[in-house]
């Protein structure tokens, strides 16, 4: 095989960034695009060079070979879709949150283990080169042992409306900041051990939804199993733009990551506002190259054996420390990471 | 009164900095310097002028006349230098944290009350500019409602070894933190309601300091009574060197206060290291203009009439969140401002 | 035509930049590359996917149908290989500078016009994001009239022999600062009329290069057909890196373009060294967007029929600039750019 | 002595800035404001604590001792006023420019020198932080040898009359562009040998300023004694605000020396936006603690017998500058300081 056939799962905006990539790649074809929504899926279709489109993963096989998914679907389809997709012995790309449940972690990577195939998570942040040069460089031992870190995730515009469905989703720290729950971990070298979470509803009431089901503004206080400590907040919608940003404090220096302003591009008009710089405008943009590369190392691991960077581990423990904060909130007290059972759910 | 004679309290880097300033004064005298340790005072009044040195107020008081004292010695001498310096109805600035426990900034209050004599805390960071700047903009409604407000703090060089003694300090939170504490009170606009804290020991091993006296690092987690959350982290030391930091979002934008970087210097020499700015290198350099204006304002309270700007109300709110963020971590648990009980102290 | 098959002539590093970007783009396919040069060509065929290599364009068009060249040998040779290429019916991309004189530019144009094929020239600078971004205000009107406008470019690394042999080039304002000549046009959205340049020669005697060949310092004040001003400066070698920066000062604003710091990433380790940032390393990651984007409008213009977005007559502007900033230090007077004649070469 | 008696000569906005911190230093005091203009004198006098106004500096001195003054008049009244001072007896600070001419400099310099009193000249910037951490810098070798020595300086807000009257000043180059022919020389660590200019006149003609009178813009090149070379930029009224930076690339690497950006706060509202950061607004703000420092060093050459840091030769190598600049876009081609003579004024 010299040249993957890919199909897409979910006609959504995530979908759309790997679907691009994919489109563009020159050891992939994007042969399907896979959505219940046939008109969603055309659409999507449409800009990204017009492949066919199925309403299942099970027509798209029928019509023709595939080798690989990328499943970017409302979370609490992912069990399901990933587990038929590995079933059928195709490689799986899978977004975050990995799923509902630890239970559902369990499932979707023992699926991929007894099919043999590749089974990558999406946590791009770790591609990104500003991200990576920083691992690199802890790694090297540059700012020694991590003491801190500290990570956040703001977004604007609504999530779509299944991301505030306990029933389908473990809300905001899920849906928005299941990135910074990897990335802490990735960068400090070791797992989360205990979280403390605060969070309120601040714009939801304004928008009809109660504060039962939402929230959209969280802080985390987050140990780890090597003695660092760090923080987490997110806040989902940040009307003023897309943000993340990292920071990492070591016994011997510190390393900060990301910067809300983007384009290097400063334009003075009036000495009353002040200097301006334009910012990120989304995740997409945002992060534009770790997408492109999280692609290349998809294809990498399974055309040329490469170690799978993102692994089925990952996406769990970012799911465990999810419902574990939630269950802070909930139960107002610090909950450890390894009191999350495997069923449990949020809702 | 056209101008204040000042004598300063304790002979070290604090009084220092105020030393300095009020013998530059032009509303203000430096004429006394105050320490038990007689040749610290000498080495101290040497820097600032000579002006002469005593080992108490009370032999001060009875050299010369006196019309306003700054206090700067370690925190659990406060209480008594401050309300000793009130009933011979002396102005005080008194340094941060205002004192052990909260029945003791209570008896400050009461003191300076009775005597009718103005009392300042110190935090400075009200008054540097871009502190200054961001808090007018949040008044202006220019970010909307305040919604997560972060700080930290970190600093370079271990503090004195009384400021890790439970029995003369609430340790590094206390210390080094205080500011912070304070710094997000008056940008959210509300009072701290409940902490959590979690802290580690990362260096104190190396020195010979325990685990049980000592903490170097600390990540708190806050919620304030206008539902607006936030964090503060400490580390100290942190060998890189000064930094202290905020960010405030709001409903409507945000606020990014300080740089880790410093003078608007860049120097590049080999393209594998980068460009090279200077940082600061300690906090009366990084906060000299906040110095300054703190004690314009203390002058114009007491020569002027002008209110005074940072009151012990503030002050004791700062000593709460300390001590309920360190009985947060003791019994790992969120711990209300409201639980912390009038003589309660660390240790 | 729905895929372009594109030869790369010019076995250097600015066609391996192209080369790269054509084998990875979904409309184009690198077909031949083209090098007197064996060994290089293999090298460079190497890098790019192995396609064939030939020592001349006749030897590949022999060998099978072409649409386009992209042409990235030394400067001398461009007015030979761009009109073979065009003659040959094929589209040409040409790198900067375009050619030796302006005569030679003529030819070039002449010959692409006799056989209607897309001539597009290479100043990827206005492919960039920054850059882009920073014409598009201008011409909305954002900064007013621009009355300044300034540009430098500073290279790591010495410049190939033959770029400071003046049989073979125009020397570093040609080979370096074409993209300054062309960027300070665009943006000032006028020809440059008049330039006066004083060069230096630095380290050229300690590399056995005299100074009646070579100089690698030059600043050039310029004054444009629309009042503005402006200033050029180069440095080749600038051992610190790659830096280019652009500032355009109009009426009611100014925009400053770049910065010589790179990635999102500052680092403390040490503080008396300060805050570390990295630079960019060279010109092919510095401006990796606009070569992509100006391969995008290439095609285009092939295969869409898109206006073609930098033509001859902006390459000839900028070599005429350089042949009068040339004979302006050789002849320590400011020269207007219609001083130049059509024969004239520096040399 | 131990305290400075210092009268200000002139009472307008640069006069203000050095007459405040007279007012507030601790070895000196200001006892006498000096402007023929009695209401201006009395104006200013209540801003800097009321001393007593007079029309004339003889008046000054027959109401009381006086020891030093700040002459911060129009330049073509600085030569008188700077001798009859210094026939008096006194300690000269003289703003720049010097004089009108290179005579003017020499007939201050003389009387200086007879009267064996300290005459400084008012180059703040070398004693602001940034520009004297670069000058360390530079000296200590770390950037190696300089090769391009860059400047520039925008003002808001008109000059006053007398400053483009020809009569009575040389122009925006002499009047805002001063600092920077002394900044680039200090810098340089070399004088400035060869100059060439280009002047334009964008606004005034708005403002009933004819041509023949006035330039606005200015672009200026320079080649230093020891082969370094350099640019001036200059742009009054620059209405974005007041932005004054260098740059200075050595063999060994580069100094990036202000930032257009002042305060470190940051602001984000809309994502359309950007991110906002204050500006600098004015020179009295931008450089405050270089007028301090100065002030300080000017003190200490009086009382301590320091050395004085900015000599009449720094005043007069401005002025040669800035004269052969004038005469370099007069007479369209560079021109050598050394062709500027002695009575020689631009009008």
């Amino acid at each position: 095989m010299s040249r993957l056939c890919v199909a897409s799962i979910g006609a959504g905006r995530a979908g759309l960034v790997h679907a691009r990539n994919i489109a563009r790649h020159a050891r992939a074809d994007l042969v399907a695009v896979i959505d219940q929504n046939a008109e969603a899926a055309q659409r999507f279709a449409a800009e990204v060079g017009a492949p066919p489109t199925y309403p299942s993963l099970e027509e798209a096989l029928a019509a023709g070979p595939l080798d690989a998914v990328f499943i970017a679907t409302p979370t609490h389809t992912h069990r399901d879709l990933a587990v038929e997709a590995a079933e059928a012995g195709l490689h799986v790309f899978l977004e975050k949150p990995m799923a509902i449940s630890l239970q559902e972690c369990d499932d979707v990577e023992a699926a991929a283990a007894r099919a043999g195939v590749v089974l990558q998570l999406g946590f791009m942040r770790r591609f990104q080169p500003e991200f990576a040069e920083a691992k690199a460089r802890i790694e090297a031992g540059q700012i020694g042992e991590p003491m801190i870190v500290k990570s956040l995730t703001r977004g604007p515009g609504l999530p779509p409306a299944w991301a505030h469905d306990l029933s389908r989703s473990n809300g905001m720290l899920a849906e928005v900041n299941s990135h910074d729950f990897d990335c802490v971990r990735w960068l400090a070298g070791a797992p989360i051990e205990r979280v403390y979470a605060e969070v309120t509803n601040r714009k939801g009431a304004a928008r009809g939804v109660t504060a039962d089901q939402f929230y959209d503004n969280a802080v985390v206080s987050l140990r780890f199993a090597n003695e660092a400590l760090g923080t987490i907040d997110g806040t989902c919608p940040a009307d003023y733009g897309y943000d993340g940003r990292v920071e990492v404090l070591g016994t011997e220096g510190v390393l900060i990551i990301g910067d809300v302003r983007g384009t290097a591009l400063i334009e003075v008009r009036d000495r009353t506002v002040g200097a301006i710089t334009p910012i990120h405008h989304g995740w997409p943009q945002r992060f534009a190259p770790g997408y492109v590369a999280e692609l290349d190392a998809f294809v990498a691991a399974i055309l040329d054996g490469a170690p799978v960077p993102v692994t089925a581990e990952d996406g769990r423990h970012a799911v465990a420390a999810v419902l574990a904060a939630n269950r802070s909130w909930q139960e107002e007290r610090p909950v450890r990471l390894d009191e999350v059972t495997a069923g449990e759910v949020t809702a």
